[in-house]
């Protein structure tokens, strides 16, 4: 499945407490059409308030109910805030979070002197403004393989740090500026952390050589404050082509 | 005052009853700042659920704070569905819907097979695929002055029902199909009845020329439905410049 959700209401794609989860949220919806337990995997968590126009995610049920049916009832039971755009039968060894070739994210910044009423639930507001060009060139370093540690949360759990980011590109729209970032995985609040230095280039309180000293320090302690959730969306995942195809 | 709101959770701009409205909302601010009763003309009403990029109002106060002292303050008690873009003196004589030369709304149709969960609150969603060249042709039946009776509601009190269109342009964006219109002003729910008709010109239920005879009717009745109000957005109010600039 292809999913797009408004994270908003949410603790986040995964809980390990009884909040309200999205993944639990949609089990639940499955679960009432096929009538047995299902499980599903997704390509990666996402945070309380993070946005999804890509997420994946795969289950695996006996119901003889084809895809586009299957469908067309879990938007018709889903609450407003998630819909599935996609849905597919795919391999039984498919897993979308271990198959998966690379994530991109996009981090919306409402960069002008007022805060933002309309989509505010999409974007972080700055009121300076941000160097757009001495932000991209910080942005470049981030591109290839690197150790990360620097951008990871305190609680994150993973032992290997080294990541492959195959693009990480800024673009002006409007009064926004977008941060675009594909890498082969992310640890956890890599992005927000990123975006969260990038946006301290932008405010010229470090430059771009400073902004790729903190990478190559993989030290957390040094990185910027960890940029809000609203402004994070999960964009594509992407997934080798299927065999014969 | 040029403010910015996102209309979800208010009765719209003014209300009759004892509702939550956005000017009641914004003069409750103001008063609370500048310590006395004021009364706000908006450029005109927007219903229930329409936001503004650019709505337009004015009000009449003896306080000696600055514009932008007071913008300031105005924003820090506005709830977040609210915020003021431009605050500057006009003339005593200055009314924003007496002076009023044009104002543009764009609507906003989400036209794919799916329905919409980042952004719902700003968009109409549509399933069927429209044809926008067909609602092109009509639209652009609309420019220039007509007697708009067929795309006014049956509660509208405004006398005159001639107004003079200077723009009717459709524009597709991703999955989005923009409609924009810039009019000299509007009979109550005048875009929504317009787009509505539109809808089903798309869906090839009339033909452009039929769109025609229905403008030319001035008959409600003949119209298409009115579409639902969160597709709604004013962008825009146009007053002539200020003599002597």
């Amino acid at each position: 499945m292809i999913i797009e959700y408004d994270g908003t209401n949410y603790h986040g794609w995964q809980t390990q407490l009884r909040e309200v989860s999205i993944q639990r949220t949609i089990e639940e919806s499955i679960e009432r059409i096929v009538q047995e337990r299902v499980r599903l995997t997704g390509s990666g968590r996402t945070d309380a308030k993070v946005h999804a126009l890509g997420q994946v995610a795969n289950f695996r049920s006996g119901t003889r109910h084809d895809p586009p049916l299957l469908k067309r009832a879990l938007n018709s039971l889903l609450p407003e805030d998630i819909v599935i755009r996609k849905m597919d039968v795919v391999p039984l060894e498919f897993d979308s979070c271990i198959h998966a070739l690379s994530k991109t994210y996009r981090y919306s910044v409402l960069n002008r002197a007022d805060r933002c009423a309309v989509g505010r639930r999409y974007c972080l507001h700055l009121a300076s403004p941000l160097h757009l060009e001495a932000m991209r060139e910080a942005a470049a370093h981030l591109v290839g393989e690197h150790d990360f540690s620097s951008f990871r949360s305190s609680s994150c759990e993973t032992r290997n740090s080294i990541r492959r980011v195959k693009r990480a590109e800024l673009e002006r729209e409007g009064d926004f500026i977008r941060f675009f970032i594909e890498s082969s995985g992310f640890l956890h609040h890599m992005v927000r952390n990123i975006v969260g230095t990038l946006i301290e280039v932008g405010k010229r309180r470090w430059t771009p050589s400073e902004f790729l000293g903190i990478l190559e320090a993989r030290d957390r302690k040094l990185a910027g404050k960890t940029a809000s959730p609203q402004g994070l969306c999960l964009m594509e995942v992407r997934y080798p082509e299927p065999e014969g195809a």
